[in-house]
């Protein structure tokens, strides 16, 4: 006893100083908090050591984040890594071909496909009972661990276990709009993650984190570089850095890939054009992309974004983006690497409503696409905006793979400061019916089933992730990075059940704590769409950088860049005409959902400015007119914002300090942020309908002018 | 003895999990590990408790260092806050006038001045055996806490002390290049710490450990942006944000400078001229100033890179640099600030030596700039080379203060990656004798003498922190930063027992560790030198980000961007001739100094080719020719590097992995960019030389193009 306490005060005098640090958040949902002795003891029972079998990457680092994770959270139990004992509260992992063990047990691994697991108690021969976490390849025991730890951290039984899980979308991809000199497009998170001045020779630890934290949700691919692209990244020195990246990133399951410009054949390669149907520039490519495997043997392939806000592309030679997405799938095929290629185009030269021209240019191309493209379009026709209706590409190309586009950086969204759970938003995309062919369609369904059988599938993310100690710029945009996994896993998931996950993995699984958390974070979208762009408005927020309000701007060189086009507002309404009277880009819905949203009394009144140009004393649905629903709106936004902040007070002491103060703060400056939206916008639509507020709505505390002088010309992320 | 243990279980459970977390460096030299038990032992018999009088918040935040840091190193061992209990081993922290205690002892400290420290042994008149730490000023007790942890941290006697220590130099700054959208110029270590976006409502609690830092090594002042400035930085509400970070870094004695824009009266002011002698100007300056002053009471004044690089200035109105200065310090002076002025001027339309440049300009202004005005003089006439000599000016100017500008980031000496410990440098620079007016002068005289009774004297040191989890882009960068403090505050202090407490507080105090540390360090910057710039040569890097080697470069606008205008290599030989029969700048230092320097025989041969073009077979001191010699120099740095590796190579297991990793790793990125930095110079210096390379000197492995084709645009810092 004595030799104990003496070593345990030892021990004690050597962690102490480490834990007297404060919390950032670099942890992220990875914790692995001490359970409380009670469920210690129970986990214990069930779950005592490990028995890995196998020696592949992959599997070792299973092993390693089972031991990692459950030593950490059955302290002061130990959790150890033993041979093949099979005594009870047995951890067994493994494939049939990795582990004799697994193979006997003749789990039903068929339906699993090559990412899926299973997660099993048993009970062997001799008697003893186990666990069992197999799969049919190594990446999925490692998401079968990550699933298992998830259930330990959550506080789940581990009694009479029998789950299976399998990813319903193959490529699960975060985008990373980050420059090669780590200054990162639309990133509120610090500079880029990837170091290049130091790699290859220098690999960060934290590319490893990154790495255990998306395979966590199951995430199995990364681009590393901007959409709007630099060719350099393709020449061999920095080619040698992506393969270093690549080698952290393979025991994990994810695969690299890289953004294209279309024009680097002439950059890299000195040839005249990049003319896609040019033999010598499909040469160019074919060669260039025979180099990169060389390099990175699993090379996942392209992200191009062509014709689109100044890029170069196809359309440059009078080729169409399916030629030009075509010959780079031809030289990616060989190699079994695929291309991603964006949808987000609008013209310079094109009058016609943005929101339509995706779809226009688009759908016409449906069935030309090689096996190997996929189509990826955002979830709205404009550019994430706080909520927009889906796209109508999604259900409008039957015969062409379509990956969703969301966009986990909160460019429109309040930067890092906002507390905006983005997962609502992204269920509302996903659960929205698109109606082709027929009723129950939703995007879901469109982006879940492969255009025929074996066709890829996909989800992509823009990343909000940077140099941060948190990683994501606040501790409540990890949540976002987070559900992201989720749903590219399962666009049918739910965002409550995500953030409630979430949730308690990263501030502890108390109801008293998780409940308030969930209750803020499952408003906290809606709140930014009531106080930046209610009722269906949107794009209004101020020039390039895109931080706060700018209703009023009109001077762009482009129409469509000017929030002036999107709102309409004049003295007798406000709102877009996207129905038959107006643009018609209603049209390009399927007739049901054209029929809804092209009915001023259908539309749901969230998209009812999207669509309508509606009078300001136009009767809404709460009774209240048009302008006083409005004014209505931004406050309860703010309000919203007031009442998380109420929330939070009630958390102190209840999370830690560090984490706690930071919130806090965050959410000062979004009710601050918040005001201002509120008060500009009100301050400008009123000089428009020069009408008066209601009863109960506070007048914007500074005039028109004030709001407009406003400048932060030094906001963080963006384009350069 | 069964509770005690039972709690100890509960708490190692709460700790474990985060002191599994990999080192980041984040500590710096303030690790405060737990020491061992027999030391512990010893220093709880002489500092078991704290007693502190008086209610500051610099009082308090000292006391908090010492509870803190005490704490973990006695660790299991407690160090408690008391009263006023005067038993064995209470230390004694206070003033006369905020603690009776400290009042009763009648300690000598009329000769510390605002800012010293005395630590001593006392008996009380009870017999108690205790420690006190006393200063006139509650910022004096600071620094003694950091000199007492230091103590402590070192494993020193705290037996029978009498120690009394104060500042040789009152402003004592970094100079932080950082641009307002978090861009570091010559930044190597990540963004600026400065969040601008969130302040000044979320102040990063990295705030408190950089002024944490910073006291602890006695840095009184810092200048949150770049010396290319950005007027905006003046606007209201980035004041606000100023006064925030202000707020931060008063309790730690740390006042907050901002570099003016000189064309600030045009930019913010609408004036039409930013002429000094305008009274309109005059008059905007000194609003503006009140302005400060209101919002941050304790301002310390302004830095001001003036007619320099494209900066605007007095000589834009043909006024002087007196003039300009002068002007802003009128400003200042009712309010106690300062104007920092730099020397580091050269002109476009002057053909002159750039070397003579700043002081043909400065040294005739002596005498004529306000008392409240200091000259910031970089240690070196060109700029921040790895070995330049001193700078004339030093000496040249008694009737005004000059103050020391050394430059921390390494933009000169291989950028994070390579270790060079620059306290070598730096006291090569202080120990220089200016012989003005005579011998034993040295540059640390000149600056530690007031130029009369109470006026100003200070160094800056050109900031290297950044973002990074590491401040400093390296372990070994925080070296330099420390080490600036310590010879802020005494410039006469010297590199060795710095580099060794730097080394003991930062990897641990065994000497097996820090005996080889200590020894990389102190030949660390030569070998530097030896592979960059050997015998004299300066300059000869890569254009824009001054990465990597370019000496062949010689098409820049303006001569003196040229590495050929530095090294001047023909097929005679090489060498910059400042002597009578070339430039003459030797003529600007003392006769003694010019007759050393401008003699080709007696010249140091580190400064050979700064002052003389030599031939290439000119006989060196080790009886090589030149040409031999200078090959020499390159294969000694490279080795040099290879054995330090060596060493590091020896220190595996006896430091922490994640630490020793990262250093591995940078040290093998500078032994491949030393060859690269040595191949490339050969090769270049060869085609001019046309001979042949030394027996036992291998060739460049590629030819000459070769190297002059390696680009690395995206290399970090460079001045956008």
């Amino acid at each position: 006893m004595r030799h104990l306490l003496a070593f345990l005060l030892l021990l004690l005098s050597v962690v102490v100083p480490q834990a007297a640090r404060a919390d950032t958040g670099y942890d992220l949902w990875l914790r692995y908090q001490p359970l409380d002795r009670r469920q210690a003891d129970a986990v214990q029972h069930r779950a005592a050591y490990l028995v890995a079998e196998g020696n592949s990457p992959t599997l070792a680092a299973a092993t390693e984040e089972l031991r990692r994770g459950m030593s950490a959270m059955l302290a002061p139990h130990s959790f150890a890594v033993a041979g093949s004992a099979m005594r009870n509260g047995a951890v067994v992992i493994g494939t049939p071909q990795s582990s004799p063990i697994v193979a006997a047990l003749g789990l039903p691994l068929a339906k699993l496909g090559a990412e899926g697991y299973l997660i099993r108690s048993a009970t062997t021969a001799a008697g003893a009972r186990i666990t069992v976490i197999a799969a049919n390849q190594d990446v999925g025991v490692l998401y079968g661990v990550f699933a298992f730890l998830k259930r330990v951290q959550l506080g789940q039984s581990l009694d009479n276990l029998d789950i299976a899980d399998a990813p319903r979308l193959k490529v699960r991809v975060l985008n990373h709009w980050d420059n090669l000199d780590r200054y990162v497009e639309r990133g509120y998170a610090g500079q880029s993650i990837w170091d290049w001045q130091k790699l290859p020779d220098h690999k960060d630890p934290r590319y490893t984190d990154y790495a255990r934290a998306n395979a966590s949700i199951g995430i199995n691919g990364t681009v590393l570089t901007n959409v709007n692209a630099n060719a350099d990244v393709l020449r061999p020195e920095w080619l040698a850095k992506v393969k270093a990246l690549a080698g952290v990133f393979r025991p994990w399951g994810i695969k690299v890939y890289l953004t294209a410009r279309f024009s680097a054949p002439i950059e890299l390669g000195g040839l005249k054009t990049a003319d896609p149907l040019d033999p010598k520039v499909a040469a160019w490519w074919k060669a260039k992309v025979e180099e990169i495997y060389r390099v990175i043997p699993d090379f996942g392939g392209f992200l191009v974004k062509a014709n689109s806000e100044g890029q170069p592309g196809p359309n440059d030679y009078k080729r169409t983006h399916a030629d030009g997405a075509n010959m780079l799938a031809d030289a990616l095929a060989p190699h079994g690497g695929v291309v991603m290629w964006r949808a987000f185009v609008y013209a310079a030269e094109n009058p016609d409503d943005r929101h339509k021209q995706a779809y226009t240019e688009f759908q016409p191309l449906d069935g030309k696409f090689r096996d190997n493209v996929l189509v990826q379009v955002k979830n709205g026709a404009i550019d994430f905006q706080p909520r927009e209706p889906f796209h109508p590409l999604f259900g409008a190309m039957p015969r062409t793979p379509l990956m969703m586009e969301f966009q986990i950086t909160k460019e429109y969204l309040g930067f890092a400061t906002h507390l905006a759970y983005l997962g609502t938003m992204w269920e509302e995309a996903l659960q929205a019916d698109t109606f082709r062919p027929t009723r129950g369609w939703t995007v879901a369904r469109v982006l879940e089933t492969p255009v025929e059988p074996g066709a890829a599938t996909g989800m992509a993310g823009v990343a909000n992730i940077g140099s941060d100690f948190n990683w994501s710029g606040s501790q409540f945009d990890q949540a976002n990075w987070y559900a992201f996994g989720r749903f590219a896993w399962n666009p049918e998931a739910r965002a409550e059940p995500i953030a409630r996950d979430w949730a308690a993995m990263t501030w502890g699984s108390d109801p008293a704590i998780v409940d308030p958390i969930v209750a803020m974070m499952m408003g906290s979208r809606e709140a930014v769409v009531n106080y930046m762009t209610p009722l269906g408005l949107g794009h209004l927020m101020a020039t390039g950088h895109h931080h706060g309000p700018g209703p009023w701007i009109a001077d762009l060189a482009r129409p469509e860049w000017n929030p002036v086009y999107y709102h309409k507002a004049d003295a007798v309404g406000i709102g877009f005409d996207r129905t038959a009277t107006g643009t018609n880009a209603v049209a390009q819905y399927a007739p049901e959902v054209a029929a809804q949203f092209g009915d001023v009394k259908r539309v749901p009144e969230q998209f009812l400015l999207w669509f309508h140009h509606v009078p300001w004393d136009y009767r809404t649905r709460s009774g209240r007119s048009l302008w006083d629903e409005l004014v209505t709106h931004y406050d309860r936004g703010v309000g919203t914002v007031a009442a998380m902040q109420a929330s939070w007070e009630g958390l102190k002491g209840k999370v830690d300090d560090a984490r706690w103060s930071e919130v806090r703060d965050f959410l000062a400056i979004q009710r601050q942020e918040a005001g201002w939206w509120r008060d500009a916008s009100i301050a400008y639509f009123q000089s428009v309908s020069k009408r008066s507020l209601p009863t109960g709505h506070a007048a914007p505390p500074h005039d028109l002018d004030w709001y407009k002088a406003i400048k932060t010309p030094y906001a963080p992320g963006n384009g350069k």
